[in-house]
């Protein structure tokens, strides 16, 4: 059984490992593994899309952890969500909703019943204090609606869609990795409907590039690339370097394919 | 059995995975947690803080390994202190000392037995040299004095300590969270104590709040609160900011709280 | 059973957690285990280096997977090598050469048979689609020669080599770790042999030191000094300090040993 860590805690404090300490005090057996801590503080659409593009790649019955949680302690609601045979547990406020997507829910509950908490419960750590312990109980088989009651909804984020015309896909900036790639908000599948494959690709204000690479070795060192990327969505990179630093783009930046004439 | 990992090596470097090869080549059966490799270099307040701070979040007989070690390699004793059915190895330099407070050790034992060391062992690296080798050992079960002779002390960190006069309470700044959350050494039990509940608080040179708020929520965007935080000390926030930065705040300024006339 | 992982991935985006959730859909019995996700972007021989002075902490059978991989997608092949009793998993591009170093591996083999990779197959993200589940299918017992064809030889990484004149040697930086302490290429072994012991280091263009000391602790605060450090080489340190920030060093900078007349 798999217990996965997302937050924007960051490193330096012990924060998460406190998560663990009561994670193994209620069951020594679960497996703890960290998708990241380093979601940018209170950055609520960066945490949904992490966990939304690693969640394929757990087994059925993963039991998805998140905190990302600038409304603690106030009415905001605390959640369990069950969907397709995995959990996911966090703050009501659209950070699971990314990895839910266009998926029914088994079930919704609000984390009611105070007997899984840590008491005294604090207003300003419920990781520590009402999502681990539940997840931990969740991993020994504690039954869902144990745990409080039942919801009709949850909070749902919308990401920016691409509009689209005949020829002409505008887009969007929607995260940079580590490496400084550009990811968009454009998936592959609606490259391969576009009417054509030769593409002119402008990326903000003023770069422009032409055609999908391969991969990125395929260009030429010091070049953007526009590349199908790992979470399947068109992707602007630069071999051997860092896209961000060398366009200055940025979160929200349009990102414009159209088919060449 | 858990071991826990307290150390100022950062992640850039493989030194904390090295300790865990150490650790699973002795004994594959442990789970090792790490509680933080952020800790500034050599700052064994900082260390000490952390581990007080995280101990008491797991189960009994969890072994905690620190290492904030500016003395490695010279006359310093190595250390472990068992204490309330929990175990403590590092560098005797205060490190482990606030987890420990005010509890009377079982036993506090110097690692003087070189049988369970690496050999050769460097005078550079001990925690992969003495302190990870003992952990793992004392998870399978060696006895606590086969690693050493017994000590009589051990050094003890004095935390800086507010000063009460009547109806005021003058505290600092120990702790700066990774959110810019500045920690005090006044605790929440003194802020009960106190002969009334309408509070003003001042940090540092310019900056002045009233009253403790529920919680992050409560207060404007953009305004310093204060809140009784998940150390259970008063802490100086900003709902959605970054209070370290909006104030220029740094560890030892001083807090003031009096009960407003 | 362990499997490392060594990565240029940091620990902002879900990578890594991605890579864990692959292993443990496979083998959900390993124990995985981080090395360094902080190797700077696309740099092969930190990584190598990391590596090779990490895998000697480890368990005979240990699984090492390793991805500083620029040249992912390309046709550059994915790598599969066992020697010594362990096992190392990666790109052919020299990453994996250090840690073999003079050994000869039992066996090289080309990662090319699909049936254990993920499908379909990114060209941007081999960590998750060909070295965990290659390296988690290994960990369950399959064998060697199922993963591909045999290679006869792989990429070696060239380190700099120290120069020797009678009573001098010639080095260089080559990593600067976490603290600001800069290895040299210039092995503890290779000042034993040099004809004297009283030493004259110049470190870059202008800092020079006296003699090797024995610990961090034996120098005076803020004054440069050598050490024998964890790997076994010379070090630069300053005590309490950062001897990168001080000297301004970088990597590829000279370092002179002299015995003095």
């Amino acid at each position: 059984m798999i217990i996965t860590l997302t937050t924007d805690f960051g490193l330096q404090d012990a924060f998460v490992g406190i998560m663990k300490g009561v994670i193994a005090t209620i069951n020594p057996q679960v497996t703890v593994v960290d998708l990241t801590h380093g979601v940018p503080a209170q950055n609520i659409i960066i945490g949904a899309l992490c966990l939304r593009h690693a969640v394929s790649y757990f087994p059925r019955g993963t039991i998805h952890v998140a905190v990302v949680d600038p409304g603690v302690g106030s009415a905001r609601l605390p959640l369990l969500i069950e969907c397709d045979g995995s959990y996911f547990i966090g703050p009501d406020n659209g950070l699971l909703s990314l990895a839910i997507g266009a998926s029914e829910p088994d079930s919704i509950t609000c984390l009611s019943n105070p007997e899984y908490h840590r008491r005294p419960t604090s207003a300003s750590f419920h990781g520590r204090d009402i999502f681990a312990p539940v997840a931990a109980h969740l991993s020994r088989g504690v039954s869902v609606n144990a745990f409080g009651d039942p919801l009709p909804q949850f909070v749902r984020l919308l990401l920016p869609q691409p509009r689209h015309q005949a020829s002409v896909i505008c887009g969007q900036i929607i995260y940079i990795d580590h490496f400084g790639n550009l990811f968009t908000n454009i998936e592959c599948a609606e490259l391969t409907a576009l009417p054509g494959t030769a593409l002119e690709i402008t990326c903000g204000a003023g770069f422009h590039l032409t055609g999908i690479a391969p991969n990125y070795s395929s260009g030429h060192e010091g070049e953007l690339i526009a590349i199908k990327n790992s979470w399947e969505v068109l992707e602007i990179a630069i071999p051997g370097g860092n896209a961000q630093q060398h366009t200055g783009a940025k979160i929200g930046d349009q990102v414009r394919i159209a088919v060449r004439p």
